[in-house]
Parts: structure tokens; C-alpha cells; sequence
């Protein structure tokens, strides 16, 4: 029977968090454990919730990034009290957790590697963007049963297929989790499996320590136009700035901070079309671009300027993959009749 | 009188964190508390030890990225636990603690807060990577004692010269700290004192109760040829790096990795040019250059590739800043005279 918190713990938790008493939202989550609540259910229901409720308010402009900023050091060190109160029990097996290269918001990972630690599993927590050629040379070393590797960004794709290969070089299986992941971009990116929560990592993990998942040493095939795409994201994001100028006349009177987030904006657009196209599952750019769209709506940036940025963006974006150029466009088509 | 702790006590929780066993790291932090260290000197003089020491391990290479990852990840639970074990004490005031915009790497600031907590001080914690802009929100919003901004990177100064701007905009004076700074490097970024440490911060936080600083609104004043030379970094380091190949025979070999090292050395040495240029100390390049070459060294690459490396970037460089060329060039010399 799944154990259920008090509906209004996370929104208590994140209200004090918000108000920056931390030593309350520590003692609120270290009252609800010692009333039984287990641990991953505080860490996944609780932390997690908490997290994930921060990340919509800033994505609705209700809150800025020093507010996530300060939510998420008292998470963490809420997480610290957590851990610590928890009796350290040796842990069946050990497996390497780490981010993909480039992915620095490490606290999903730090949760999933508690949650993990609370069911009895070893854990080596790596943390924030781990570099494959690194992890390597650890995984030789120590041998673990597995890599688990976390993703919550699609821009880290490349990093997590450049794991998983450092991983079955030395014949470590490698199981990937996170939000920006499924069953089939896990594998697509070089993953053995993909887990969507700590219990079924913990299951995965107990069968193959039974049986073993034969590992494939070769490296995991992607499509080749995503690395070239998404090396030339910013190359591609100044082109299409310069004639954004001319088509979106509002931009004239932007300052200095709107100018460089327009062409930040142009750069993800372009790289997250790359993530597309390597896992090849074109939802990851629509939902990319009904983000941005919200996240730009609701800071007082028309869907108009989002149009013409994508519509600056395609003509280049095709002469390096024509696929991505015609996703592009149809994100213009489906934005437009939102739009309408 | 200092409190000393046991000689090898950071030596045994670094071992114990290597070989990634954490519960026995943060047992051997917690006995000692329960012994009667304070706090603070188990932040700094243990937890702050192991870092300072798996950094400077790391600078060898004699230990790959992924176990500095590991150990980071074993100091911050242990930080966790120890900060879970401390009774809360409601803070004397309260200041925010942020990193600046670029730095990720917030484990120092972690520290900080933490040791700032022990000693009664009331501590918003922001952490990694906090733009300016949003900082400014928060601030305007809690009207803090103070900003403190820890700075460990040099090439975070232009992060912490928009966070002094922010928070003077607000009237909240901001004290500056961290292994980037000293007291002349802090005043120039535009903040208003610097603090060696958690004892020097926690008193001039008194005397900032007692007697307001007075705060100037207007931006501090800013070489302008720095934020040039760091914006058209990726530029030069094209440029250069093209040049190298050319200049470096031994670069015809390098794999795809090496050549990706290369180029953002080239980069970074630009970063770091603009860097002491913003501070008007030709210091923070001049330590930079060491510390790289050491890196190099300790790697199998000649100090011939560094001088190199200087020699075709410092006429690029020279064109957009001529002070910054001809320090450049004094570091080639410099480093010719090591190797010679």
C-alpha cells in the first residue's frame, strides 16, 4: 500500500523554505519521519514535490532563481538531516551514481541516491556533471554493479550516451532515471535499462545481480547531425539574433539583460532541436518549445516573438539537418494556431 | 587559543572518502564534535582541509575528477550531519550568501554558511551560480544586513562586481570573501570589506549593526578592456588554437579529447587575462599561469606547449588590450627560464 503524506506537508515545507526558515522545514520533515513516514517516501513525496512545485512557480515568473536558489539549499540541507538520522546500514552491492558532463543541479541525483541508500543499496554518489574520461577510470577501478546515470535536462544527452559508452567499456552496465528520460531515449542514448522511480531501481538492481545483463562494449550509435547541431548552437543562435533584430521590431528597445537572454533563447532552441534528433523523439523539442513558450508568455514576452525566432532560426538550422529545420517550422505552425 | 584537531584526522576522513565510505567519514567528523571541537573548526581546519588537499591531489594528477566528485559528495553529507547535530540557535540578524553568477562549485559557500550558522548569525543561503538580477529581487524584497559573496574562481569576478551592484542598488552593503580575493581585489569588484575567514566576517557583521557602512548606489567602476577581452575569449581562443597546430607539432597527434583540453586552456588563459585586468593585479594571471603549467606538467604535456600557447594567443590578445598582451608575454618568459 503506497504510504501517503498529509496533503499540505510539501506546501508547508516549501512555504518556510520560500521564508527562508530552515531550521522549521528541517524540523517539519525530521517530525513527519519520526512518525513513520519512510525515508524515500519523504525524499520522493516530500523533497521531490518540493522541488518540482519551485521549479513551475519560477517557470510561471512567480518566483525569481534566487528564491529556487534559497528552496533548494534548505532541501539539501534538510536531506543532510535526513541521511543523517537514518542508521547506516551496509549496502547490498555498490553501484556509481552520477550527472552527465554539463549538468550541474545535482540535488535529483543527491535524492535519488539517499532514496537509494535508504533501501540498503551502496551507493559511490559522483554528483553534479561527471566527465565520461573520469568516470571511467573510476569504473575500472572500483568495478560497481552498475552506473546509474540521472537526466533531467535534455541538454545533457550527450553526456549521458558519453557514460553510458565509459560504462561498457569496462563492461558496467548502466541504468539511466530522471525527468528527461523514458525507456526508449535511455536506451537510444546507450542504457542498458531505465528506471522510473527507486523501487524499480532497487528491482532492476536486485536482478542483475543475478543475472548479470550481458554489456556491449561497442560504443552507442547516434545520429550524426545532433553533435554537429549542437556544436554550432551558438554560431547558428548569433546568425539568427542579427536578423531577429530586423524582424521583431519590439527588440529595438530591449536591454542589455533581454538582449543576451533573446539570444540564450536562440541557442537552446537550436540545441534542444539537437536532443530531439539524438534520441530521435521530436516530443522532446515540442515540449521544449511549449516551455519556452509559457515561460516567455508569462514574463511578458509574446508567442509572436518566439515565432520569429524559430522562423530566423530554420533556414540555417536546414542546411544542417532538414529534419530539424522542418521541426522547427512546425513548432512555428502549432505555436501560431495556440496563438490565434 | 586555537583549537587544534588531531594531526591526521583530515587525512583519515580524506582516505575514508576515497575509498567512498562515507558513514565511517561522517563518524569520524561526528566523534569529534562529540569530543568537543567546535563547529567551525571542524568546517574549516577538516572538511575545508579535505578540499584544499583533494584539489591540490587533483592539480597532480595523482586523482581524476571523478574522486574529488566522490569526496565533495562525502563532505557535504558529513556538512549535512554535522549541521543536523548543531541545536538551532535563532541567528543574531541576517545576511544572504550567494556565489556568483558562473560558479558552481558551492561547497565552499556551504562551508561558510555553515560556520557562520554555528557562531549565531542568521544566514540566507543561496548558493552556486546566482545572477545578479535575481539577487537584486530577493534583496530588495528581505532587506538583509549584508550580501556575502564567496568568490573562489577568478573568473567569477565580473559575477561578484553585478552582485556589489545589485546590492548596493539596494543599500545593502556586501562583504566579500573566498580564495579569489584578498582586501584590495574585493574593493575593486566594489565591495565594501573583505573577510579572511568566519571569525573576522561574524565580527565585522557586529560592527555593521553598530555602525552602518554608508553604501554608494552608483556601479563600481570597471577596466573597461576586461569585460571585452573575457566576451571575445572563444574568439581568440579559435584563433589561437588554429595557430598552435601549426606553431606545436606534437598537437598532430592529439586525440579528440586532448584537442578539446587545448582550446579551452587557450580560453581560460584569456579568462584569466581579463580576470587580473578587472582587479588591476597582474597576479591573478601570473599565479593562473603557474598553477596551469604545473597542471600540464604533472600531465605529460611540456611546458613548450604553454609557452606556445601564449606566444600565438598574446598578438590577438595585445589588439584588444595591450596591458594584456605584454603580461602574456612576461609569463612566457617566465615560464622559459623554469624550464631552462
Amino acid at each position: 500500500m503506497p504510504v501517503l503524506l498529509p496533503p499540505r506537508a510539501s506546501d508547508s515545507f516549501l512555504d518556510l523554505a520560500l521564508a527562508g526558515e530552515r531550521a522549521q522545514a528541517t524540523r517539519l520533515t525530521l517530525d513527519l519521519f519520526a512518525e513513520g513516514f519512510p525515508l524515500p517516501v519523504l525524499i520522493t513525496d516530500l523533497l521531490g514535490a518540493v522541488q518540482r512545485e519551485v521549479g513551475a512557480r519560477w517557470h510561471r515568473a512567480e518566483i525569481g532563481v534566487a528564491d529556487e536558489h534559497l528552496v533548494t539549499g534548505v532541501s539539501q540541507a534538510t536531506l543532510g538531516a535526513l541521511a543523517a538520522t537514518v542508521p547506516h546500514r551496509p549496502g547490498r552491492g555498490t553501484v556509481v551514481l552520477a550527472c552527465a558532463e554539463g549538468d550541474w543541479h545535482s540535488l535529483p541525483a543527491q535524492l535519488f541516491a539517499e532514496a537509494l541508500r535508504a533501501e540498503g543499496q551502496g551507493v559511490l554518489y559522483l554528483g553534479a556533471s561527471s566527465p565520461s574520461e573520469d568516470v571511467s577510470r573510476l569504473l575500472e577501478r572500483r568495478r560497481p554493479d552498475a552506473l546509474l546515470v540521472t537526466c533531467n535536462l535534455a541538454l545533457s544527452y550527450p553526456g549521458v550516451a558519453g557514460l553510458a559508452d565509459a560504462a561498457h567499456r569496462h563492461g558496467v552496465p548502466v541504468l539511466a532515471g530522471g525527468r528527461a528520460l523514458n525507456p526508449v531515449r535511455a536506451v537510444a542514448l546507450g542504457a542498458d535499462a531505465w528506471a522510473a522511480d527507486v523501487t524499480s531501481a532497487v528491482n532492476l538492481l536486485r536482478s542483475w545481480r543475478r543475472f548479470p545483463p550481458e554489456v556491449d562494449p561497442s560504443p552507442v550509435e547516434l545520429v550524426a547531425a545532433a553533435p554537429a547541431l549542437d556544436a554550432r548552437a551558438p554560431e547558428l543562435g548569433g546568425i539568427a539574433y542579427e536578423a531577429l533584430a530586423e524582424r521583431f521590431p519590439p527588440m529595438a528597445d530591449y536591454d542589455r539583460r533581454q538582449r543576451a537572454r533573446t539570444y540564450e533563447d536562440l541557442v537552446y532552441i537550436v540545441r534542444f532541436l539537437a536532443a530531439a534528433r539524438l534520441v530521435d523523439d521530436e516530443e522532446v523539442f515540442t515540449t521544449f518549445a511549449t516551455w519556452l513558450e509559457e515561460l516567455l508568455v508569462a514574463r511578458g514576452v509574446p508567442a509572436a516573438a518566439l515565432i520569429a525566432g524559430l522562423e530566423v532560426l530554420a533556414p540555417s538550422v536546414r542546411d544542417i539537418d532538414e529534419r530539424s529545420g522542418a521541426l522547427a517550422l512546425s513548432a512555428v505552425e502549432r505555436i501560431g494556431c495556440r496563438a490565434a
